[in-house]
């Protein structure tokens, strides 16, 4: 029987670290944030979180941080490429162990896939990975689930599209991974150039049935929810195989009402560029925009649950 | 009758949006302010206020957001040149789409003329424009009328002169909009190649006397209020043209002396550079920096207003 | 007999300004924040630092934020090599005098060596150097001495080694100016060309004994503590200069075994480079981590001392 307690005083690293009843104890608790998130509370008042994003990204920092005052805490943050100390030729092991002496919980983007691995080893407060290379990235995945209960009133039973570039993309990864643990079908809709990572295809191919194909148009009309992602040119060896499959991987109203379900569901960790065309912005399926506010219900739960604020 | 709720979940975009009963009641809430301010206090307690700066601005940005700590809300600070979100290619309207769902509040400094008025069509939340290009700044007039008010005790039967770069300076155009309102006299203060914006006059010469000129020592013995702008060399075509006006539009003890009124007020948006000389700092007619205060009082006023925190 | 109302709406600005009883005083209620830092507390409700760091210091920063957070406070951040407004032109009197009018207490790093002694002329709200070009760092010497306290018990009678580069080290000017007000001796153990600066010795030697060499390994048997700072490649004329000193002031765990006292304790402001080896990490003798929440500690006790919250 999973509760509070387990949680309290740990890392936040990886989604092969949770079982089925941890990650629905989790999405329970985040429920109870939906509230909590409307008037505010002090659950975490006099504690602070370290925002440490050691690459840029704005929209986790600014939840993350959204979250904590939700919460009542404080922030201290550092928005840097490269932080101060690190400039002056500090390890990442001494920046981890001297911002531990400081905050009672951190939340770290890291450009590094093994930032988040080095970081628990030397974390003294809990340790929470806000993306990690192209390796991890938990919390987004929690907010996905979160955002999958509301949308589409289950996890279990769906049939799951991930299109875009499932190699690079740490979302995917850690979304695959965790629904290892859920009655799912995932296809993977990628080119070949961009094809989910067999390392976390290995991970999860016991529990789940994941099918690697090519073909947004005709895998479509077998989707429940289709959650995509960018295709970037600069991950291309050549102009011409960017161009030979750019347009292959693009969510139109076209591709919704022609080839989709009639209440497929659309998410995409955001910032979206070309990938979802903005006619589909107004459509019911379109739940990108809502599936932002489930990151202050996930982060929430899970910074209340590792500074062990949190009691059943 | 002008109320509170008036304002409740309203953007805050331009001085042409508000009437003179509106400006008025909006300086009397900025008037409670100035108690509030010394203690503190909890009215926006569990609030969180997204301070965007995509063009630098440390005045502004750190109004805003000790107003926010004043009135016992929350900031989570985005101070770039240039987002993350959108260095990946994020749209400026997905952007805002996206802060509306962490947010109660934003306030946003934006490069853009048009950013306000683009982020009014897409923010969920209340969006203050806090300086789009070189269209208008409206908290700064909030201010500025805030601090003529304590200045010269009212601001009906002024002879107001605006003195510097009136071409390319929002703080000017906006205070021009707003005080259209009011029983002034406006002398427009500036060399040809930095005159007022001609639809910032059309905008206002039915209510008011606009009096455009271009010499200040003559001009100075008419005025009850001087507001100063910087004239940036880099507005100038040829650095001649430049040099020819220079040192026309500076305001130093001598000035004032010789050519003004005993009580003539001399105020200054900040940051100045050299056309305020400091030998002017120590006279009682400086006003520039007792006027910094009035930003905290004035956006305070305005983030209790849209928030829906003030009560009658 | 000092109190705390000597220190309310004053400056802090160098460790010559105060007496031992002075500096005792202040460690006492450093004391008392140990406690209170655990908790958090509500002494500066409604009061806003303005934390303004012009020179990167993400750990100073972190320190001082965190300090603020845990009394309750809170804090807006200018974490910039070179603010908005100074890239206007603006003067740094200029934005000195406008954050005064925000914000209820200043804590700057800068890197100029005059800055703390400048901004202390026209500050109108308590100023805090945190770090005034090679200067002086006070309110590190705050948390050393409040550290050297834990470690050893005392502060009369150490032989205190400081070692590396004394000449350009602002933690260690202060530092030494500090101790001159206990019964220690000094050793200044630095290669010729980073030996202490002259200035430093003079306003301490009538005093204290200090005693400069340069054989670390020789020094050694005879300190109860050490102090390291960083060598650094910039701060010689030529590569050959720096090959000649580079390994002569590392401190190792064989230095510690064969040269030092059983109980010799190490310290560091850090961040650290080389010139602590990492097998010098799980030895009792380091202190250089625990070292890090002294800080908040000493900067809670300083922040509430100048803001006249702390009470007899």
């Amino acid at each position: 029987m999973v509760k509070a307690s387990d949680f309290k005083d740990k890392h936040f690293i990886s989604m092969m670290d949770y079982s089925r009843e941890e990650l629905d104890y989790i999405l329970s608790v985040a429920d109870k944030m939906v509230e909590l998130e409307k008037t505010g509370c002090d659950l975490a008042k006099g504690k602070v979180l370290g925002s440490m994003f050691f690459e840029p990204s704005t929209r986790t920092r600014l939840s993350f941080e959204t979250a904590m005052f939700r919460l009542g805490g404080s922030v201290t943050t550092v928005a840097d490429p490269m932080t101060s100390s690190a400039k002056k030729g500090e390890t990442f092991e001494d920046t981890i162990s001297t911002i531990s002496n400081y905050v009672d919980v951190i939340a770290m983007r890291h450009p590094d896939n093994d930032a988040a691995l080095r970081a628990k080893k030397v974390a003294k407060v809990p340790y929470i990975n806000g993306g990690s290379g192209t390796w991890e990235h938990p919390t987004q995945t929690m907010l996905d689930l979160h955002c999958i209960r509301y949308a589409k009133g289950k996890i279990d039973g769906l049939a799951i599209g991930m299109v875009g570039d499932l190699k690079n993309g740490r979302t995917v990864h850690s979304l695959l991974k965790a629904l290892r643990n859920y009655d799912v079908t995932v296809y993977c809709i990628a080119p070949d150039a961009l094809k989910m990572k067999p390392e976390v295809i290995e991970e999860v191919k016991d529990k789940i049935k994941v099918i690697e194909v090519s073909d947004l148009p005709a895998t479509m009309p077998k989707l429940d929810l289709v959650y995509m992602t960018r295709v970037q040119r600069e991950r291309f060896a050549t102009q011409e195989e960017y161009d030979k499959v750019k347009d292959s991987y693009i969510m139109d109203k076209k591709m919704i009402v022609d080839n989709g379900k009639k209440d497929v569901v659309i998410m995409h960790p955001l910032p979206r560029v070309n990938e979802i065309t903005t006619d589909v912005d107004d459509m019911p399926n379109a739940w990108y925009f809502r599936q932002v506010k489930h990151g202050i219900y996930a982060r929430m739960a899970i910074i209340a649950l590792v500074l062990g604020l949190w009691k059943d």
